[in-house]
């Protein structure tokens, strides 16, 4: 059976969503759920859940420490050996848990994974693979911020990785790839995205070219790559600006008496709006490209995103993504390393 | 009196916004407006619009050239002597206009400017700076678009003119300036922010540390500064993504016959969003760092949104903003030069 690790007491809201949305997989997928974190804390939310005994595919994994938020994630992970994301990362690593997931501080667990579980062979960067809510559906952005500045092969890897990850996980076919940029003439766009265009027709991936701000969110492409500078902020603005545009709305409504009586009445519209764009749906943002499956969900996350992002876990598991995404790199290894080379070149000449 | 160069037949909509906008001007500003381009296409607008004679305040420059849109800006511009945009920017170098106004191709006018005009003694990019609509104001952002890629001493550059801009146009005191980056501390981001940052406090500005994506729009400070590949998306997005939330709610609200009802009780409050959002509202993107007041418009610039260029224009001229960024820049010519110096170390270590 598929046993998944999940960091039970991380994120914003401590041990309650974690516990619950293990609960719920439990019962719903076919995995054994592990809750890592301190024992007495999840043991006493499993009985304040009516869970004093373990449902037969839930255990628990003592892990005490807890990873400092304001202290430099590399340094936490490194000292406290017995810090929940840490032991959920080795347990991976051992072969004790085929997947992890965490809702805690997401550069300890980016760190761990890495430390922990390596990368897997031929990958140089791995990336936080980021499902973004378009009009019709949902794209793929990636790198949502584990690496601030890229040369051209990690979006070349990156593009590799999401289209693995989009056929596998949202069952896409040739799923489409674009690269974020200024303007839609492919010799437009910075520095790096002018060195990487060339080359995104060699690696077999669906290249359809550049995608401009506008279209981060109508769905023009599956899989949307840029560097996780780039990518971080796209991912929080979209966040920032659909919350300050509906409080905008709010605002307006509540000087306006009938349009209070409106807003009651279209309600529903508004909820539905909410519901699809709201990430915990999208179960959570794989960190791809280390070797095992690692999921970090939001700090917000509640049970509904626990759940999802366990599901996403055991689709991954069962796909076999990671074997996927290494027998891709082997298979493209020879490509990457003439690409390297030429571009390393380009740096010397334009850069 | 101030004589504003208007390019009377760029933009989407061809001659008629731009005339509307310049009658009202005329009307209204204490200005001369100089409708440059093809000048029967011009009179005839005029003729139509009830004005076979001239105001006494709009004159026309004949410019019958018309610049290719899908051809290279700059052989365009030096090709093409008697395109409208080239004239305007002629017209401000040659002192016979003290601003120019377009909405026309915009890479066109930045070239037309920057061939034409030539840059403020010190300032090495030129910068688009653009204001955007927050929850209670307005923030400007900078660079919107004209330089791909930037270095250290460039965003120096960009707070030091958006400062001045949001002195002269906004009229805020002292305002403050914030650095596009991932994560709150000053020591995450990308190379250049990570380079920028350590400078931001000797050059005169009210600096306030980084601004995540997520805060673009909720006016955390009153200019924002990043490279013009990271500018470009976000506005871009910005724009795209209330586009789609707005198609969102509306596919929502056509489901349901009550929110259907609802909606058109909460009109109202949807309009004043819309009118507060609006771009044709805040007076173009102007191009600072140019010798001469430039304003490039939106393509699909009404006649409200020229007025409003218009309008700032007059302002930037009254305020002398060109001479503020001038003083401003030679006051800061020896740390200017420093700093150019000690990024350059800075780059060889880390780049």
């Amino acid at each position: 059976m598929i046993r998944i690790a999940l960091d039970a007491l991380g994120g914003d809201f401590g041990a309650t969503p974690n516990v619950l949305g293990a609960l719920e997989a439990a019962k719903r997928l076919d995995a054994e759920i592990i809750l890592v974190g301190d024992q007495t804390v999840i043991r006493r939310e499993l009985t304040a859940l009516g869970h004093s005994d373990l449902p037969k595919n839930i255990s628990v994994v003592n892990a005490p420490d807890v990873i400092d938020m304001g202290a430099d994630p590399a340094r936490e992970v490194r000292a406290k050996k017995t810090a929940s994301i840490v032991v959920c990362a080795e347990l991976v690593h051992k072969g004790q848990a085929d997947a992890f997931v965490s809702a805690g501080h997401s550069g300890a667990a980016m760190v761990a994974a890495l430390l922990r579980m390596g990368r897997i062979k031929g990958v140089l960067r791995p990336a936080i693979a980021t499902p973004m809510p378009t009009y019709e559906g949902v794209s793929l952005l990636l790198d949502g911020g584990a690496n601030a500045d890229c040369k051209p092969i990690h979006l070349l890897q990156f593009a590799v990785m999401g289209s693995a990850y989009m056929e596998k996980v949202f069952d896409v076919k040739d799923p489409s790839v674009g690269i974020l940029s200024i303007g839609e003439e492919e010799t437009k766009g910075n520095h790096l995205v002018k060195c990487t265009v060339p080359h995104m027709r060699d690696i077999g991936v669906n290249f359809k070219g550049t995608v401009e701000g506008r279209d981060v969110n109508t769905g023009e492409t599956d899989v949307i790559v840029c560097d996780g500078f780039v990518g971080n902020i796209v991912l929080k603005m979209a966040e920032g600006l659909a919350k300050t545009m509906m409080n905008m709305i709010k605002r307006e409504i509540k000087k306006r008496p009938l349009a209070m009586a409106g807003a009651l009445l279209s309600k529903g519209a508004f909820k539905a709006v909410k519901k699809h764009t709201n990430p915990d749906n999208y179960g959570g943002a794989p960190l791809v490209g280390v070797n095992g499956v690692a999921i970090i969900s939001h700090g917000k996350s509640n049970e509904v995103a626990i759940f999802n992002a366990l599901k996403t876990a055991v689709k991954l598991v069962k796909k076999d993504f990671i074997g996927d995404v290494a027998q891709k790199m082997a298979a493209l290894k020879d490509t990457f390393e003439r690409i390297e080379a030429e571009c390393a070149h380009e740096g010397e000449n334009n850069g």
